[in-house]
């Protein structure tokens, strides 16, 4: 996904401000951590949080030092929970670049996690407000409980989830940061309260679109831009929509359920199930879900003043499910 | 060390709050976590730090929901890093009880420090205090940077610290956190910044004087009680106080070099110097020291009004150092 130059241009200094307080280095000096932390940043993605944040806040005037903060902060927290994961997980590449786990050892790696968690806290301070900082450490325990309930299924009598499990295991993931962006953004702002809402029930559908499509794209298999290999969360046992939706025609399908148990299907039988999966039109029910996300994120703004960041804001959430499969 | 039963009392009520709150579970219910925040509240110390915030909010009426929140959060960050130092160091005991990471796998463990971190971060936001949040969230960096600090002196080539060396990374790890509680402490009851900045000199000489003493029970060789082998730091090629005198006059002693330098010495080698050391009078020297940091904690106290709450203060400082070797 890409942003378009004139979303960009619309944040492009404040951008630059979050890059700067992202790589700022506070407390004595560690040139090793803080060489770690530049190449983190320098791995990232697309900025889309501190997007959001930034767009946000501009719905009033508002401090620019203290929304490039917060647009930091909410970066931070994400990159630091890319660092544990990527761990937890042994993942060796993230965005094509390799992991901090592979290069350093699990120690380091969880001490740069938790540098990383306390600095974004404090980035979060920055804005000089408690309710925000309530939100930001409220959102951290949403995903890291998310990520906690996900272990633990993890016995071999797992069974696939509901729908509804899928929706709290992707708003935990993903949607409850995107949500706490935009809601925060709003509270920085000063907005009323009536508009921090629609900034959050925007945020979690956009948040909820993108997890979808996330979860669309792994069955896409291009390992070489994703850096991994197709199926990825099956292969882990991770039971995501588009499978959701091909067991409903084929229940109990005997290399699901292996997975869902985590007993390993063999590589020819996970590309067997791909096949069969990506044949079936469950891939194009999971899209046209992601659209309507997409759609409910930019009604949402529709109680918004119609300026050039509210079409910021809609242009995201249609480029977020804007690719054909 | 044991606290009277003096000081229990006159924050007795309080300490039932703190523990009420440490033990709550906020967010869907997740019942594994929740039964593995309850076994680390169990396996608790002696509450020394949450006693240290609450007595320092008594100088000033202060809400007693606010100052068990801060307490709370402190004892609740200080056992999250606990969490992570033993994953870190592979340390299947503390405090004679199993760690978290003997019972679980290192991702579950990894995500109940995370969690316990975003919690504790969000029970210093109730104190409504962003100054607060800002000491909390510094203090953390500190804590984790010194923690990285010592890993990455990791190599083979690693020669023992100086004294100040030595110094800065105890304040890290043990005399930052009792500074800022006390700090913090002082800013929720809203004392004047002389008698706050008192509170935080306290802390730190507190602390200075708490992880002195540590390091010489290191030496004193007590397996059942401590949960470690004698000599544990000095195994691990950390190099303290009492280790650092016995260099002055045994300059590159060869089994110290060795530790140092990451080079594993035997079981024997270490036997061995561990009786030279104690034969030297170098713990003797070290207890000097942890006594005069103890004085200075007393010495700040000075300038509080001298009621039971500094005299508890006082007492701490005392029964923190107040053990024969």
């Amino acid at each position: 996904m890409i942003i378009t130059a004139g979303i960009h241009d619309l944040v492009a200094e404040d951008l630059h401000r979050v890059e700067a307080k992202m790589r700022q280095f506070v407390g004595d000096s560690n040139e090793t951590l803080a060489e770690a932390i530049d190449y983190l940043v320098d791995a990232g993605g697309k900025r889309l949080r501190p997007i959001v944040v930034l767009l946000a806040t501009r719905f009033q005037p508002t401090d620019a030092e203290k929304a490039a903060s917060l647009a930091a902060a909410v970066e931070m927290l994400h990159t630091a929970t890319l660092v544990h994961d990527d761990l937890i997980d042994n993942a060796l590449f993230r965005r094509g670049s390799p992991t901090l786990n592979a290069k350093w050892s699990p120690g380091a790696t969880i001490l740069t996690g938790d540098y990383m968690f306390s600095r974004s806290a404090s980035l979060a301070a920055e804005t000089e407000s408690v309710r925000i900082v309530k939100v930001f450490a409220t959102t951290l325990m949403t995903i890291v409980n998310g990520e906690l309930q996900q272990l633990f299924n993890n016995g071999h009598d797992a069974a696939p989830p509901t729908l509804e499990e899928y929706h709290q295991r992707i708003f935990a993931k993903t949607a409850s940061l995107f949500a706490a962006s935009a809601k925060m953004g709003g509270i920085l702002a000063k907005l009323p309260e009536a508009r921090i809402q629609t900034l959050y029930d925007y945020g979690y559908h956009l948040g909820m679109a993108f997890q979808v499509m996330d979860d669309i794209l792994d069955f896409q298999g291009d390992e070489a831009r994703l850096g991994k290999p197709v199926a990825n969360d099956l292969r882990q046992g991770i039971i995501t929509l588009p499978v959701l939706h091909f067991l409903e025609n084929h229940p109990d399908h005997p290399i699901i359920m292996k997975a869902a148990a985590r007993l390993h299907p063999t590589e020819d039988e996970i590309r067997a199930v791909v096949a069969e999966i990506r044949e079936s039109g469950s891939l194009q029910r999971a899209l046209d879900e992601a659209r309507r996300f997409a759609m409910q994120a930019k009604k949402a703004l529709q109680s918004l003043p119609d300026n050039q960041y509210r079409q910021a804001l809609a242009y995201i959430a249609d480029y977020a499910v804007a690719r054909d499969i």
